[in-house]
């Protein structure tokens, strides 16, 4: 069956799931689930001497689902060193539900491949994992979430998380556990928070034990069951970056340089305004630009959202922005803020981006600027398989701050090597056109026609303006027609929309 | 039938309540529940321009279960404003489930007469309502949960709330709520949290419409569907007395003397120790005892709980306590500490004292001291109904802090006026003698003889140890014997025990 994007979904992978049928398409009332929990009684300790014990008291049998998250990124320990000690226990059959995996994450193979693992749902996929998937790997397709989106099949108990297994760099012998104050620091434990409130068992992993009580606490003692010290949840080196710097790169500059002027000559740059960033070379430029002009005319911004990195914290600290949300750090900058700023506020992915709560921080974004692999004609974007149609990047928020923004602008080269970037039709689809609102790159700026208003405001702006299919026509003239990419049937991801619809699949590559 | 400490509870009021086993009876898992809600999708307000839209809106209909917080204390304006417009509006039948009553609530007696409000969940009752309830004025007996319990109750699903009508100090258009900012403030808003996180529909009410983003927020925008700004939303006078003053009374300035030494000599007064103290005359005087002891000693408690008054904030800005957790404030020194002291942490009533969650922070107490209307010579406590046999007061958090502390401790005077505190038999039993080590009083200390360690420790002490039977004598020697109270056959209100349990009954006064 094709969805309302034109996309082919087998109806033999679906199994009850509804298929896209537009980014505000959900209505009616949403039904939250809640855990079966064990309660603490005065005098119960939680402290266990090994992750072996902790996994044995929370009654983990074949077939259960367990969580991760991925705050530690490439310096995690933690998804490891459990699946391990699973594997050895003997346990089979297993869903590993992690906020999102990355290259670290590579041994999972050999898990999958002993039956161990069966199933995983994840934000994102990289590496020698990715690839091994892409070419087949499991039977079960795997289900890619935005960090929206597993927020709400958590709470909608589509997600059902048996036990979670959460890396805290601190936490003290009763389960207060927290982003900051140990050897390995992460900041934010917003994905975490989530699925330390829904899960049947909560397991805390720590490399630091602090005097109790460790707060103010990510995830607090009343949803933790036990606490366990290792030697090292992670390496500090893979977790947050030094300092991110500015890139020089004048292709980069330049896109920001149109991105930023957009954003000014748009009707939502104004004192007050909010505003969501990334970490790329682009995006952080975009940043830059838009801060001198902040300066220039005064505005300060309510507040800035999304991965956080030092350059945002400073704004903060200049008094620019008055608060930060923050779901994710990327840098040391960023992770010492929110130990110190009263203004930079850790928050869940639930009330980040879950679209069927009361209404998530994204719903008051004004601008966002997001990067692509790819975008095609539709303005629809690919942030997920490369060129070769293998998986090689993560959901993540993309979807959630595109639908939401007033201002939604993609940023990215028109090519990258060889590989044109906007195209006929990507290879898939995580954010729908409807959208995005403009296509920045070096050639030019393509509006999406449906927002005729900005259309009308950018008309006589001087702005260079283009249309997408010149773009794509550009972007053909320099590396040429690109030879479609071979699929085999077999499905091996399922792409979920926010609201839990199936807007595309990832399949086997030949 | 009589439960295990000889309340007799007749079977036709039980209704598949359970009876009460003894303080941790409960074991086994626990299902948690969850809200049913309508998402908000980005450019839906939640502004509405009066109390009417909004009860209109969130359908509120005949039957339904209503929630309200008692932060605002004597000065609430909100219960009675609401519960006019919902009789006006005509709907009926409703069930009043307030964090707890006070006697500005006496406007709910004409509501229940009109057949408006048919059923009554609460902490405590006073006043005209109180008096009323306690001369048979409901059909149906009032449930009365202590804040532990009242969370448990909700997070199980045994109330469950359909709309939450939360006054808060201050509010954005988005239901980023707070009991700072505003004109009338409450500080911790504690109780309410619980109401936001579980009802289907939650209404804000305030005073003060902040700027967005109205943050830290005690209740965030995620659990929020509308927002009403009214003119006023209590009177400050009656939310937060101005300071707290000691007391100069000898007596229960001996009282808390006897109650300090106790806490002084046991083994838990230490480093790093955590203990709770009440508002009243005497417990007040204990703290300022402990602190003088804590000062010479050069102690630093780790944490202290339960409502906040200024001296326990003074003690946080001196070094001498490293946290505290609020779940309410009890003068505006509270409320400005909360506001400004980042170890000052406001906590939910779930956090505070749910039996039934992985460990509330009572789980971790060293010493509570308690204030009593009576205790008898089992040592069990009664903080709810008066020498009449009417309702005057509130269970609290009594039965949750007695069960979990270390060293739980009664203060009380022998006698109040020509009234004997301890007695025989206790009329209602909130608290059973199972959780309290000691009985203070001026005539001398009572240790409970299970506590075969405690007497041991003081038996050399030179603190003056008596039997509580000592005390009940002393007490009838000084007023003689009270007459009994009459009561009706009817029950008037159900005592739940904080597990859910049934304790005690109130019958009709004669």
């Amino acid at each position: 069956m094709k969805n309302v994007i034109g996309r082919e979904i087998p109806d033999e992978v679906l199994k009850g799931k509804r298929i896209f049928k537009g980014q505000f398409a959900h209505t009616g009332e949403v039904a939250k689930v809640a855990p079966t929990i064990k309660h603490v009684n005065p005098g119960e300790t939680k402290l266990v001497d090994s992750l072996e014990e902790a996994i044995k008291k929370t009654g983990l049998k074949d077939g259960m689902t367990i969580s991760f998250h991925h705050h530690f990124r490439e310096g995690d320990f933690v998804l490891n060193m459990v699946m391990d000690i699973i594997a050895k226990m003997g346990i089979k059959n297993l869903t590993v539900a992690a906020s999102s995996l990355s290259n670290v994450h590579k041994e999972l193979v050999k898990h999958i491949k002993s039956g161990v693992v069966t199933n995983i749902t994840t934000s994102g996929l990289r590496g020698e994992l990715a690839e091994a998937i892409s070419n087949g790997l499991m039977e079960n397709p795997v289900i890619v979430r935005s960090h929206g989106g597993r927020a709400r099949a958590i709470e909608a108990g589509e997600l059902k998380i048996d036990v979670a297994f959460l890396g805290a760099s601190s936490c003290d012998d009763y389960g207060n556990a927290s982003g900051i104050g140990g050897k390995a620091n992460c900041g934010s434990l917003g994905y975490a928070k989530i699925d330390a409130e829904y899960a049947n068992k909560v397991v805390i992993i720590t490399d630091t034990l602090a005097d109790f009580p460790n707060v103010p606490a990510s995830i607090d003692q009343t949803f933790v069951d036990y606490v366990v010290k290792v030697d090292a949840i992670g390496d500090p080196s893979g977790i947050a970056s030094g300092a991110t710097r500015f890139t020089k790169n004048p292709k980069e500059l330049l896109i920001a340089e149109n991105a930023a002027n957009l954003i000014i000559g748009s009707p939502y740059f104004k004192d007050g305004f909010s505003f969501q960033t990334g970490s790329g070379g682009s995006t952080l430029a975009v940043t830059r630009f838009i801060k001198n002009e902040m300066i220039k005319r005064g505005y300060v911004a309510s507040f800035s959202l999304g991965g956080i990195t030092k350059p945002m914290t400073e704004m903060l600290e200049e008094g620019l922005i008055k608060h930060i949300f923050d779901v994710q750090d990327f840098d040391l900058g960023a992770v010492e803020s929110i130990a110190k700023n009263p203004t930079h506020h850790e928050i869940s992915s639930s009330f980040y981006a879950n679209p069927h709560n009361r209404g998530p921080i994204v719903n008051k974004l004004d601008v966002v600027v997001l990067s692509a692999l790819e975008v095609d004609t539709d303005f629809n974007v690919n942030v997920i398989t490369g060129s070769d149609g293998v998986a090689r990047g993560a959901s993540g928020g993309h979807c959630d701050t595109a639908a939401t923004a007033k201002l939604t602008i993609i940023v990215t080269p028109l090519v990258r090597g060889r590989i044109p970037t906007v195209v006929d039709s990507v290879n898939t689809v995580i954010t729908p056109g409807e959208s995005v609102d403009a296509i920045v790159t070096e050639a030019g700026i393509a509006i999406n026609p449906k927002r005729t208003d900005l259309v009308e405001v950018f008309k006589n702006s001087g702005l260079p303006l283009v249309t997408v299919e010149e773009l794509r026509d550009k972007a053909k003239k320099i590396v040429g027609e690109a030879d479609p990419i071979q699929y085999d049937d077999k499905v091996v991801a399922l792409v979920e929309y926010r609201d839990g619809s199936i807007i595309d699949v990832i399949r086997k590559v030949k």
